[in-house]
């Protein structure tokens, strides 16, 4: 039997609302686009036409998504049970949300997922017109999909698209079925292995006399980011930490011979 | 005025070549997707209808990249000129061709565009059957989007938006961007400097004998593997070395006070 990620731990908290749409065959594309890649909430406020031979069209192998989506008539009662709420949008300069760009929201939402009664929603506007002040009043941050300047505005099927993706992405699934298949099997490294790696670093960076005291903070906050892009996983957090602890041995035997 | 990603010097090296495309409504929706990510090259060989009013309609501001699309008879034609011609297909457990996912393939893109004259083709299959044998004879590698095992067909409009989206992320520009946003202007390092950073860590592990001679291209690979990953930009490459440097002095002079 094929695996379903649909019933992924963290991909299953996370719903897709559509705000007034009004083509019902993007309604269908994004049933598919969300299949594809492990997601299967979907709720509709609004729609100009649902259910449609057209959302059917183009939902494809997807029905199963479309039947099971949620029509409702507020967004309120679409958003009343999310503990995270990301509005899709382009980016704007004059906003004072926290803006995001969809990879960074993807990893915003596997940290909110980590807690088992989550609930995120990523929501999108009108074909047309986008979000509304109003309803970007409802959104903890702002997400936007790095574009074209001169051609910034994708269709809505292909932003959801490029969301669920950068969803599936981040979760582990990716990167275990990748790790198998070059003979690895390691785990991606926990938020408290990471913690230990920063420690060990930031005090073998001491050892070797080379961090200047006076900018501790902000050279740590710099290898943070660093290292949090990477997704370091457990087997290269150990080979880290060996480095560090071979660095440290003869930091020591200097220290001992010098006295 | 505003920037067209299309005139960026790498991103204007990618084709997208489309391989007998049934629908024309997804060449439409694949020339949208293209000019919103900043690509402009693209290759219809023997698609079903072309030009075509459901084309035109889903293109939707981007009638100028179907305007410029090259319509030809023979792949061999469409991809005569290409040093790196990539494959889109679903992963294939038998088949021997090296096989990428899409990020890493946006990765392997941008590596060959450093190079002047170079051109890549990204090739589309049908809709319904995908890449044969033959077709596939003439990729260097195939590529894969990462999918939900039970539904794992993206819709081919969709998937060129994926691929296009990676091309776009995988850039100076996404980067450059958001380091300019957080006050920063460093650059990502390039091929040259990476060498360069590698070269002195593998000098550096031996210096403080960390390196069993035994094991030296196998863990250099893995370091490069998780370093790549990280996509370093100058200033780290800079920090990164400083700390090679400063265990190098230590060992230095651990190796004299010892002799």
């Amino acid at each position: 039997m094929l695996e379903d990620y649909r019933n992924h731990t963290k991909l299953k908290k996370i719903k897709i609302v559509l705000f007034e749409t009004s083509h019902s065959g993007n309604i269908g594309a994004i049933a598919r686009a969300m299949k594809n890649m492990g997601l299967s909430q979907l709720v509709l406020v609004n729609p100009k036409e649902f259910p449609s031979q057209m959302a059917s069209a183009r939902a494809s192998g997807a029905a199963d998504v479309l039947d099971d989506a949620i029509v409702l008539d507020s967004l309120e009662d679409a958003l009343k049970d999310c503990n995270l709420v990301i509005g899709a949008s382009a980016r704007l300069r004059r906003v004072s949300w926290p803006q995001l760009d969809v990879r960074e929201t993807a990893q915003k939402i596997m940290a909110t997922t980590e807690n088992a009664d989550a609930q995120v929603a990523i929501l999108f506007g009108r074909e047309d017109s986008g979000l509304s002040n109003v309803e970007m009043d409802h959104c903890h941050y702002l997400a936007n999909i790095p574009t074209n300047p001169v051609y910034s505005s994708l269709n809505i099927a292909a932003a959801v698209q490029v969301f669920a993706y950068e969803c599936l992405m981040a979760t582990d699934i990716v990167v275990k079925n990748k790790t198998t298949q070059l003979g690895y099997k390691e785990q991606l490294a926990s938020g408290k292995q990471l913690e230990g790696f920063y420690e060990h670093l930031y005090q073998m960076l001491q050892d070797i006399e080379f961090l200047d005291p006076a900018k501790n903070a902000l050279f740590m906050r710099r290898m943070r980011r660093m290292f949090n892009r990477t997704q370091l996983d457990v087997k290269e957090i150990d080979i880290l930490r060996g480095i560090l602890t071979a660095s440290q041995r003869q930091a020591k035997q200097l220290k001992v011979l010098k006295e």
